[in-house]
């Protein structure tokens, strides 16, 4: 991928990659449950493994990949070079990688995290990265100014369906007279995304599969839209499709992790269960 | 430390180191900046030679050090390995460490995050480890847990003073008539530290040193209090003591990092000025 179509920003990148290939992300979730699973050691070993599997299955029938970075770090820094390894081997399979990291800082240390995550200097440099807004969308502007810069993306967490994270991301800002804390953020960063601060489409959402539609209509983000929740987690396709609904094509990525993972350890199977999945979710979403 | 001492829960290995070396936790921040100003190389190879000063500076002096995680990840595997030796070093020097690591994630995820950070049989294994609650305390859950098993604890960024993070901390939950997102969670954190769930002290909260007191008396948290925002972010000895009135002796630790670290790289330096930082807080929170 040159700087040219990188200047499109990391929205247009993941469009063009959905147009050729469907809208799933594949997560890369090696749990110590799945390790055992697929028959290998519990350990960075089994980790390389995992991942030669995954990106062996998924190149060229799914455009992305969501590494769980947690189930890396439980290996310490051997596992973080496990990491290291499926990021290359992802990149040069043509998969587009979104690191699964939820980090969170302000200040200097939003500048390091930006650094680990989306400089192309940084052997854990991924197409983008998640991130957690408890301190506010303003203390992720490191990483999102450095992801715009080099046309990688930011995809923060704003709605997740875990009954816990409701409450907050539920509350009413501003005494109680403003938006949801979900909703002010949907519409902060569909407000950086229409500046002319970052490229279009640098600022992503995570919004779970298995909610409602939220007051923010997610058709005006401008930038990707990754809703988790889908299999496992109980939401369907066109659960998928009620809660994008009006999105523009090649805007939403549906992750499918662990119902698709327990497909494995055969490449051949995993294929096969990673492209029904990406067929039945283009279809609801066509 | 024996597994006897540790049933009585982090915050009383907290109050006894406290009660021995005074309130100060200091951080250990390797900032790409800080490394220059030490003479120091930007790799690896950099960070552990401030690790090695940072404990020889501080063993005996303070209590608690805190490396910030993401300064370590900035160099990817090979950063996290300075960062595995950092806390064995710390460890062996008899310091109590706090990872600030600020993670947050759900269900299987946030177990791998709890192995991560709080198994003794993890390389990065710490005393304690700061995690970020907009997924909902309850999905901190795995991580509690397993710090409650070890003695360990999770200490919860509730209140920041960066200007961004006061909307999402101030919302209103209940629909505008419950109290304020951190109250909440300062409440439940009491509630938890108070049940028979876990050993009493094992949730810590961060709270910002610059800030107003809030709506939940600290005193009745029954975890540390980790008060960062010392020094370089504006708040003096003098603020900290307004923002814990009240507080049983033990459970504040005032966090200073980047105005300590500018006294280096001369351990000798770095030493007096933590002595002098840790005497300044023992007499106003007296």
């Amino acid at each position: 991928m040159g700087e040219v179509e990188r200047a499109g920003g990391f929205a247009s990148r993941v469009a063009a990659a959905v147009a050729g290939s469907g809208p799933l992300c594949a997560g890369i979730d090696p749990s110590r449950a799945l390790l055992g699973q697929w028959g290998l050691s519990d350990d960075a070993r089994g980790l390389r493994q995992f991942g030669i599997r995954c990106v062996e299955a998924f190149a060229g029938v799914v455009p992305v990949v969501k590494p769980q970075v947690a189930f890396f770090e439980r290996c310490g820094s051997a596992g973080m070079a496990a990491l290291e390894w499926l990021l290359a081997e992802a990149r040069t399979a043509g998969l587009l990688v979104i690191a699964d990291a939820k980090r969170a800082d302000i200040g200097s240390t939003s500048d390091a995290y930006a650094a680990a995550w989306l400089d192309p200097g940084s052997p854990l440099c991924a197409d983008a990265v998640t991130a957690v807004p408890y301190l506010g969308l303003g203390a992720l502007q490191p990483m999102i100014d450095l992801a715009g810069a080099g046309g990688r993306g930011v995809i923060v967490v704003v709605r997740t369906s875990n009954p816990e994270g409701r409450t907050v991301q539920e509350a009413l800002t501003r005494s109680g007279h403003g938006p949801s804390v979900e909703d002010l953020l949907l519409g902060e960063i569909s407000e950086l995304n229409h500046s002319s601060q970052v490229p279009p489409g640098t600022v992503g959402a995570v919004v779970g599969a298995t909610l409602q539609p939220s007051q923010f209509p997610l058709s005006r983000l401008g930038g990707t839209i990754l809703a988790p929740g889908v299999g496992a987690q109980g939401a369907s396709a066109a659960d998928v499709a009620v809660l994008v609904r009006g999105c523009p094509p090649g805007t939403v990525l549906a992750s499918v992790s662990r119902s698709l993972l327990v497909a494995g350890p055969e490449v051949r199977t995993l294929a096969s269960a990673a492209r029904q999945a990406r067929d039945e979710l283009a279809e609801a979403l066509a």
